[in-house]
């Protein structure tokens, strides 16, 4: 291998990072559908969506013209912390594999929060920061985007209100401990703090929580505490705006070798790593200026992009928020216990949805008992512990690689290695134990969440 | 910030990796003193330490004289998996303490294992391999060396036994997963599988474990079964070698900027980390060609260097293997029980004993709760969560810059981040919950440990 030219780990240089977002958004022909109030249907204001989010980041919300946007000097500054992450070649898992295929992956993990949810909780907690607000509120449910909120908090020196699915409070102590540690207050919910928590917990004196729970109370807290306002790690276009810095940077490391990816992979929940990773490709592709295979990898215990409905749907369970257009399982789906991880929101990212919808993008779901194998053939062999969201992009890598094999050809894939598995232990010891199992829905278990999805004028599937 | 030339993180290029490890025991006038058998008390030849360590290790271990030994290929590779390791500039941290003092750290965390363990268990599986053994024993506490054994063994396709001390076993099942998703098998020690554990279990039912029976458990299996050798995490010459890596890639990465510590600061358990991180520096102030000052900083309940004998002792506590001649606190020594983390081995490195009598550099102790206060206050700055260990180091770091606050003085501070704390948060959760306790032992606390130091002619304290 020590002749070859490419290097394990290709690093920008600090003064690579980018200073400007991409906002995809800007070159769709059928822009995403906008968000609609679910009173009157018609689409959200920038009025109506102040008294939830920063004003910043209403703006970059509704903002489908402009197609970078320049990221502040501050953020900047935050971004030099921990990046530019590396885009490292897979040499030793094609090795592994003997596939002629070139594997690159982008490496999200090597921040503390452990995840790429920190490229876009700094940018939110910055926008708070500059309106002058005390904290934002916000859940999580495994943990990452509670965890990169705190360390963007701490750093803003803003208040930072967890709340955080029950029973992933009581079963990931350590999560909690890292919140806690970045000066976050971290509250299993439901709670007796929120007029919805209360009646959860009457209702339901037993439960353990769910995330939709979780952003409901989260959304009554910043609404009803001066200096407030929520925020929330994926799905919504913002995001997705704050996490093209993975896919910019990717490709800026790409063509210093003159590298072109022919197949892009990323897991999708919400959709905030791949709408990120893949945004400068898309770009190219919406423009006609290069073609991409670009594949989504889903749970299929979860599966939005494979098996939902393309229809308005509201994007909380709580059904308090707006309604956003994307595939989904219904606001009511929660996924099977024996999931593991994250990958487990009803619906999609808009644009995303768009964008699939319009063909510009593949999807597949897998199963993760598969998962886990090849998170554990990953691990062995590039030496990083991947988070089971991530080995989802790794376990497709791994088949497209060796499809290659077969054929012989010399493709080159390109994922995103969203972050790290140090929290999700739990998950690794199910699998290593033998005990971990699948779980497909059939047809008539995700009837239920269907039959929820609202029905209006347009709103047909 | 942004007018400073030299970035937050130094990265060298892949080619400048070191390939050849620096010995500091060559550029030493006063060797350090050779192991001794304990029945003979004569040196131990290469002959008696093969049945215990590989052969290319023994060879290692008694080298006085080579100044530089290559890197084999096959490590340097794998050394590309996670090195270079890069070296950042704590500018946020000079801004939060507002010091005129420049301070920077080598992080070695960035791997899987969380720790510069990595550099030496890759080195240690290689000879094992080379020397066609089915595979290797060792004993694990707080689990940063097992796991990065477990890592090493599983790419070089060995069989890796770890005896983990049992209370941690219990305690720490998310590292016990670590080791069992790259292979290892884990046997909580004392175990059933040994004659010393059996009898340890005999004598005391009831017991948690501790680091000095894991080692006795793990060199029985290696000497008693065919194809296997013991291996060791720190405290060896040989280990301090392996780890000249970081020393030697800070101070490439350090010349790169024209830069020159004035200040070095390494946290002391058996010397694994201090003594890789300073060797080149100590090199050259031991041929008098440049003058640093050096400080190890270890914990007030285990407290070596600054309380302990300089004295021939038992490096174990069942006293099967060799006298090493080091500071050291007795074999018998247990820190109490409030104490967090690793640095908790009764002796230290046989080279940097020496070199601390000698008076090459200072050692100082620090108490845990002032310890997570720096830790703390690292990350929510740094935005790096760094183990207990590691926060030894942080601890003197702040402090001397803090001391260059009051007098104006620009001193450049050096200091080395061994690892992260993500599978520490039980110590943060005290630290965080207010309830983690100080403990200095009293002199008499100390004297059954010194009691037990074996006497005889020139082993006079």
């Amino acid at each position: 291998m020590a002749e070859n030219k490419i290097p394990y780990k290709i690093y920008l240089e600090e003064n690579e990072i980018p200073n400007q977002w991409y906002n995809v958004r800007a070159d769709m022909k059928n822009k995403p559908a906008p968000l609609l109030n679910p009173g009157t249907l018609k689409p959200m204001t920038a009025e109506e969506l102040a008294p939830v989010f920063c004003e910043e980041l209403v703006a970059q919300e509704l903002n489908e013209t402009d197609a970078y946007i320049d990221i502040p000097e501050e953020i900047q500054n935050f971004y030099k912390m921990y990046r530019p992450s590396p885009l490292i070649r897979a040499y030793f898992l094609e090795k592994a594999l003997g596939t002629p295929a070139k594997i690159y992956y982008k490496f999200e993990g090597n921040n503390t929060s452990g995840s790429h949810k920190l490229n876009s909780a700094i940018a939110q907690a910055y926008y708070a920061k500059k309106q002058g607000l005390k904290g934002v509120t916000t859940e999580t449910g495994a943990g990452q985007w509670g965890t990169a909120l705190s360390m963007a908090c701490s750093y803003f020196d803003l208040d930072c209100k967890v709340y955080m699915v029950k029973v992933s409070y009581e079963q990931k102590p350590f999560r909690r401990e890292v919140m806690r540690t970045y000066g976050a207050s971290v509250t299993p919910s439901p709670s007796m703090d929120t007029a919805i928590g209360r009646k959860i917990l009457e209702q339901h004196p037993g439960t353990t929580g769910s995330l939709g729970c979780a952003i409901s109370e989260a959304v009554e807290v910043a609404t009803t505490n001066e200096g407030y306002r929520y925020v929330l790690g994926s799905v919504l276009n913002q995001v997705l705006l704050h996490q093209s810095v993975i896919g910019l940077e990717a490709k800026a490391a790409l063509d210093k070798y003159g590298i072109t990816p022919d197949i892009i992979i990323g897991c999708a929940g919400g959709g905030s790593n791949l709408g990120g990773l893949i945004s400068p490709f898309m770009g190219e592709k919406l423009r006609g200026e290069k073609d991409y295979r670009i594949i989504a990898v889903e749970p299929a215990s979860c599966p939005s992009f494979t098996r939902g409905k393309f229809a308005y749907d509201f994007c909380d369970t709580g059904m308090v928020c707006p309604l956003a257009k994307m595939y989904t399982l219904g606001s009511g789906f929660i996924p099977s216990a024996n999931h593991a991880g994250g990958l487990r929101y009803h619906g999609m990212s808009s644009t995303l949805s768009q964008l699939y919808h319009d063909g510009f993008m593949e999807a597949t779901s897998v199963e993760q008992t598969s998962v886990f194998e090849a998170a554990e053939q990953f691990a062995r062999v590039e030496g990083i512990l991947p988070a089971p969201e991530s080995s989802h992009a790794i376990r497709v890598a791994i088949d497209e690689a060796l499809k290659c094999k077969e054929t012989g050809e010399e493709k080159t894939i390109l994922f995103g290695l969203t972050g790290t598995g140090y929290f999700d232990m739990v998950a690794y010891e199910k699998y290593n134990d033998g005990v971990m199992s699948d779980y497909i829905p059939t047809d008539e278990d995700l009837k239920p969440g269907f039959d929820a999805i609202p029905k209006f004028p347009g709103n047909e599937f």
